[in-house]
């Protein structure tokens, strides 16, 4: 018999009683009855229940064991009376009766418990990861996320793409976030980065003629810990594609990601149509520009109908340039506690507040309450009515000034608002392709202009567009939203070193400064660069989305806490003088 | 049509003759042939032939292609003449009549050709790395590895493995090499490490319960370089397992590896069974832990024969304690003039010179030579030759001494002596696992005891064995070679915390110190740790072996040069002084 298992504790069943079997695996619980005593002996597949009564050979023995106690028993297997069958468990029909029981690893008293739902604060998890690890849950997760993974990468092969690793220890590659530095001890005083995104690489392989690449790759950002961000590592499924349209690769990966989350999605409705919206009507419509589709309100411009109204603050707001009156229709929040309520919470975040309107059964008929409508009259009121296809029962908030300044507001006043009233869809995922983002924009203060996104992005209409009015320069540059997530973020890549050099010129880059920071890309681009574009989708995110988890660090085998600190493994840590002595480095003492 | 292809470059064939196409690639050869126009068009899948005639209402434009720019063409198939049929390619029956063209990205003058044979200094290979990577070896080369990634991956898969990633920034794991540090900003004066392998989170993952792990992982050594070696990032195929022995590692992991040979040897035969040679026999009979079994020379001991002989240097040295005579049998090597060539090998490796014999045809049959012969007479030049079963024609050599002193050229003549002679089979891949390698070595001067392979071995014999002579234990510890070199190291792990800190202890490492260096994992020990081993496949060597290549460069994307630098994207280099603030470092001014 093997030294270790006959079979896994998730094996055995009716066909296997009256077999002797060897079984290894962790002590889930122990329960004494009347002088029987029950061991859920549990491994990586499933829970079989072992027993042992005083006329054992090796009662005494089992007697010893405690929960997580790693234990090999051999025994044999007999069937459990109809009244005890389990039939949750696929080993629920049998159990198996101790003869033998060798302690493989005993366990210390255990600072978290494996067995049953209790809840422990974030730091001992991750101090004792390794038995967090052994929680349902836990395990699940983790099997999402490596079943997740490799379905992609087969998904990804099915369709033509080879995988490529890219160098780990290379260049600054700089998507926006600070790098992490690796000090060089061949050459003292130099730093080498760890990628933020293989942007560069993946793009050198297309002038080399790669054609279809992708990769689960590891970036690096040394950014400032957030619930849904890794403050060290994360992955992303990057890929990239020559001789393509956007269009191209929108065909490309929506069945990736549709499969993806058909297969792991539990049955959650995944939606078959994705519609592109501009990133000007999304923001329009939802505030944001990773809108949540599952929710189906969408904001409309009002402005007419408070324009001269006997609101005096939205008919003033309208004389200057450049602002506009939003409404957010609110179906079934026809309550003045509801509107009231969201009032409050548009003042939470840092509005004055949010006007409002319902309509409600009145004496002579539905009827428009609250102070707005009394502001501009029943005219206006039933015309923004009308406009919004509402009705009694319902309500609708409005949000004046320059776009920018509540529009973030407005869309998580959207995103409450769904929810509280039950709009927003619950086990679906909607998704949407924002499109035509805007390459440039410009800093309010100094009015100088900068990338909006992606320095790379082709403008559409390439060299021309460029040369009229740079904020109106849209670029083939895009991002898919899910449930209110930017999931994947990508472009149709600038290959033309004249407008590439055109495109960081309007951002004020010299020639010089776009060489030395992008060098190897813009000189690979003057050897024969072939037109490529491509995307990166975010593993941890899209794992989070399917495990329905709001914190990235229950979807990651070992993360950092939100210090950016691994207290199991101990890091960071101070280094030793030798090796600061090797690489040239000298700590400098900071103040307490 | 497509914007940019109706086919790629390796699609089309007579049943297109007739069909407006377009294509898009690289100009990989341009020849006018009395005033036609004949273009290789090469893309990442092939080569078609494209032409234009004076006649074309684009000949002007095409006359202006030149190597490597990136163009589009539309055209019509039609059939070659049977004569100037390309059998070579699958495109080699047609040939496209360019109507029109698009210049997609043009390039300067070329600083490397992609087309043709010619030999570039590898500076100029790596700065210009996207030229040197369109080369038909370099596709071949980095397909060959992405296509042997992946089917290892299918082949984990296949049998119950899943892939989980470990953390990159984290803390040291020392694997006898220097880590590469990362300063945390976060942290100021304390240091993330890269991790040498994941040798720590794939030991937890096993407490954990996760049961079968493997992962192809980016592996981080600041080594200094070597023709064979990455000085950076390399990868490894990491795997475990939990409740086995070494021999189910064996088993798991030997089909892995027979497949990938198999499938990507081109036909080279791949050895069905693989000896198990214990450190000590390898050492002895091929002088190295990672014989090349492809060579059948096997060395033995030859002592008996010259004690007390009248060849006094080997009968004086047999005098002194640890001291052997070995013998390397040489078939087919019995000339003068081979021998006296592999004696002054041997003196060039820095040993006094290598005694031998050889025998040859005679005046009366059969006779001995060699200045050796003579000195120990043709009894025991006779008894030397049955020993070694060797004849006319045949050489045998001789080296003596402690083996520590010889063994290491004795090995390496072994391997001259079969390349040379023809012994060495060529286009066969031979394995071998090596086992029972010593837990401990001792310093020759101080007598110390350390670790002479890998601490976290489990010793054969366990606690008991650690009891008695230190530097008689060996460990559940194993290499496979192939061909030469170790292709994967592994071992059954020391799950037990008594017996780790033990053999820790011999080693002159107190528990204080095990548990600072090791804690995560010591810890994780104590709470019900499994049985559990493993093993890591070398990646980039593998690839070396299948694509036939010497220098690990060939098998990696955008690898650094001998000096640690990738020149192509100017890394490492000096660091900005607001990140060095950041990081709360300051580099220390190098002496000229």
């Amino acid at each position: 018999m093997h030294a270790y298992r006959s079979h896994t504790c998730a094996e055995l069943n009716k066909s296997n009683v009256g077999e002797t079997v060897r079984l290894s695996g962790w002590v889930h619980r122990v329960r004494d009855h009347g002088g029987l005593l029950f061991i859920d002996l549990r491994d990586h597949y499933g829970v079989t229940q072992v027993m042992a009564d005083p006329d054992s050979p090796v009662f005494a023995e089992i007697e010893k064991v405690r929960s997580e106690w790693c234990i090999r028993i051999d025994g044999e297997v007999k069937a459990r009376d109809e009244s005890l069958v389990n039939h949750k468990i696929p080993t629920g029909e049998v159990e198996v009766f101790i003869r033998d029981i060798e302690v493989l690893g005993k366990s210390e008293e255990l600072p978290l418990m494996v067995f049953g739902d209790q809840e422990y604060p974030e730091e001992t998890r991750l101090r004792y990861r390794y038995l967090d690890l052994r929680r349902e849950k836990m395990q699940k997760n983790m099997l999402l996320r490596s079943n997740m993974v490799a379905s992609i990468r087969r998904r990804m092969w099915d369709i033509g793409f080879n995988e490529y690793q890219t160098p780990i220890i290379t260049a600054s590659s700089p998507e926006g976030a600070r790098d992490f530095l690796v000090p060089s001890r061949l050459h003292p005083g130099k730093f080498y980065a760890l990628p933020q995104a293989p942007q560069q690489f993946k793009q050198l392989m297309m002038v080399s003629g790669f054609d279809k690449y992708f990769q689960i790759a590891p970036c690096f950002r040394d950014e400032d810990p957030r619930a849904d961000r890794s403050p060290t590592d994360f992955y992303q499924l990057d890929m990239e594609m020559s001789f393509v349209t956007q269009q191209d690769v929108f065909d490309t990966i929506e069945p990736v990601m549709k499969g993806v989350f058909e297969e792991f999605g539990g049955g959650r409705k995944v939606d078959q149509t994705w519609p592109q919206i501009s990133y000007k009507d999304a923001a329009l419509w939802y505030g944001t520009d990773k809108p949540d589709l599952r929710n189906p309100i969408k904001m409309q411009v009002v402005s007419d109908h408070f324009r001269g109204s006997g609101f005096a603050i939205f008919a003033k707001l309208l004389e200057q340039d450049g602002t506009e009156i939003r409404a957010i229709p609110a179906p079934k929040g026809g309550s003045r506690k509801f509107c009231d309520r969201m009032n409050a919470f548009a003042q939470k975040e840092g509005l004055p507040g949010m006007g409002y309107i319902f309509w409600r059964e009145g004496a002579d008929g539905m009827e428009a309450a609250g102070p707005l409508a009394k502001n501009i009259g029943p005219e206006r009121t039933e015309a923004i009515r009308q406009q919004l296809e509402l009705g009694v029962g319902d309500a609708a908030f409005f949000l004046g000034g320059k776009p920018k300044t509540f529009q973030t507001v407005a869309g998580k006043a959207r995103n409450v608002i769904g929810e509280e009233l039950g709009l927003t869809e619950q086990d679906r995922f909607a998704f949407a392709w924002i499109v035509d983002f805007p390459i440039y924009q410009e800093d309010e203060e100094s009015g100088k202009l900068d990338f909006d996104h992606n320095p790379f992005s082709m403008p559409k209409g390439g060299m021309e567009a460029l040369e009229g009015d740079p904020l109106a320069v849209t670029g083939y540059q895009y991002d898919l939203a899910c449930n209110g997530y930017e999931l994947v973020s990508g472009a149709i890549r600038n290959h033309k070193p004249e407008i590439m050099f055109k495109a960081f010129e309007i951002a004020g880059y010299g020639e010089d400064e776009v060489k030395k920071r992008f060098g190897g890309m813009v000189n690979a681009f003057q050897y024969g660069a072939p037109p490529h574009g491509g995307c990166a989708a975010g593993i941890d995110r899209m794992v989070m989305l399917l495990a329905d988890e709001a914190n990235i660090r229950e979807v990651i085998m070992f993360p950092m806490n939100q210090r950016a600190e691994d207290l199991m493994m101990a890091a960071p840590s101070e280094p030793l003088a030798e090796q600061l002595m090797e690489l040239g480095l000298r700590v400098i003492p900071q103040d307490q």
